[in-house]
């Protein structure tokens, strides 16, 4: 077996792809694709990779609830790091054949229009205003859209995708961020057993989970108040039903803290104190977004 | 233009136009099918239809938080409804081409499965087991995948989609809720301007949606003493980071009580009162379900 670490992620061209190599930009990696979310976990957990890069939050790369669930049972891998990325799609084809004589891509040349459904609605706005009459299909992923664009020329069909998918089968980008609202974001995580370190992250966040000790009214509300006097910020909560028992839930919570700070470990002391059972998903560095 | 009420979805053997059809069971109405989320959306918006039934929690059609802030920022629809359902996969193919000498259906013939990604992540046990050495190629839907097998006859080929999608396009299911674990659920509103009443509705929730008047630690805390002195449960927190600046969040809050109560309208009252911006989204019957 090679010495380079290996990082499991959704297929090239994908916006977790994208994350992948953010995460071990300037490092000596081997990046591994899997199609399936499910075998890039279990890559990580059988010890065939080092690290799983994970969409977690507005991705159209899988589902979200899906993602979480498998993150809290299916597997035990510790968050190493987050970054929250700017998910823009652009409009990618052949610029020359979709050109006139003045060499600009125009409109009335693209006759379909190829995504995954949910990057169409995000571009929903754009589509309607600039390529009214073009034919929408969707596919299965933003890359596969791009893929079969570039293995069906002369026909004027256009997709919608990223930047690193056109690069990679060889489109242009005829049109950058059509994204009806310039503030979508994706959110991923690097889980794995073996450290993480980036001297870029600005921020430190933990993760934990908590499981209420019965459902009722007002349980919520004592555990933020062991957060709340220590004046600690938490930059996420969400409930979700346990799989147990209907009616009882389980909340994720982000906290904008180090394990490593004096506060965070007395919280979460007294939460565990009152009944509640806590479990520490990870305690990681943010990294910023850098161009 | 026709009288009967219409009702907006995703395509015919989707989740979606399951619940649709569960909403208005035994009453005439017209469903009108979209292919994308913002088109069923829009259709009510714009007064085509009367409702639309939108996936909203842990669903593989489409993707839970564009749902979500589509509701928030882009159309203005009360939350009539709301439905749970226990989103089950199935096994479905041509039993007579995938059967031998004993009639029923054998892995071994089975040559290639085909099914949206997520579906595949929630059966990716079964697969592993009963069918290693099938192929497995992802499309954009289950129900896209259904179709393309029955019109693949004779080439081993078999989906994991709806007993709807099955029906619609003349396949058998071979085996049924081949999911890994059997407790996964779908959430689906209905929204629109018209009123919706049903009798079989035992419970009742309101939606609210509140914005902090600052990022503050604790602002929270304070917000859920209101709901807490007074008992009243809530089944769901979320909080998402609002569009307009970064670190400001809104919380959306489900809770077990109907808007006709004393109570909840005054534990609003005194929300805004200490400075938040309180939304109700609806106050609306919670259908069981029931087979």
């Amino acid at each position: 077996m090679s010495a380079t670490p290996r990082v499991a992620s959704l297929p090239k061209g994908t916006f977790s792809d994208e994350a992948a190599r953010y995460f071990f930009r300037d490092r000596d990696v081997q990046h591994v694709y899997h199609k399936l979310i499910s075998d890039v976990f279990r890559a990580t957990e059988h010890g065939d990779s080092d690290w799983s890069v994970i969409p977690i939050e507005n991705t159209i790369d899988g589902s979200v609830s899906l993602h979480t669930d498998w993150l809290v049972h299916e597997v035990d891998l510790p968050i190493r790091a987050e970054w929250v990325y700017p998910a823009v799609q652009n409009l990618v084809g052949l610029r020359g054949e979709l050109s006139g004589e003045s060499g600009d891509w125009h409109p009335d040349n693209i006759t379909k229009v190829l995504s995954h459904p949910v990057a169409m609605a995000q571009c929903y706005e754009f589509l309607r205003a600039t390529l009214p009459h073009a034919e929408l299909e969707t596919l299965s992923s933003t890359s596969e859209a791009i893929r079969t664009v570039s293995e069906n020329p002369g026909k004027g069909w256009a997709a919608i995708g990223t930047r690193t998918a056109a690069a990679e089968y060889g489109l242009d980008v005829l049109q950058e961020s059509v994204t009806d609202h310039d503030n979508n974001y994706t959110r991923f995580l690097l889980v794995g057993n073996r450290e993480y370190e980036n001297p870029k992250a600005t921020t430190h966040k933990t993760s934990i989970l908590i499981t209420l000790p019965d459902d009722y009214p007002g349980a919520l509300h004592q555990v933020l108040s062991a957060f709340a006097w220590r004046r600690i910020n938490l930059s996420k909560i969400e409930s979700r039903p346990t799989k147990k028992k209907l009616g009882v839930y389980y909340f994720f919570i982000d906290i904008l803290m180090s394990m490593d700070s004096v506060l965070l470990p007395a919280a979460i002391a007294e939460i565990e104190a009152i009944g509640c059972q806590v479990r520490v998903l990870g305690s990681y560095p943010s990294l910023p977004y850098v161009e």
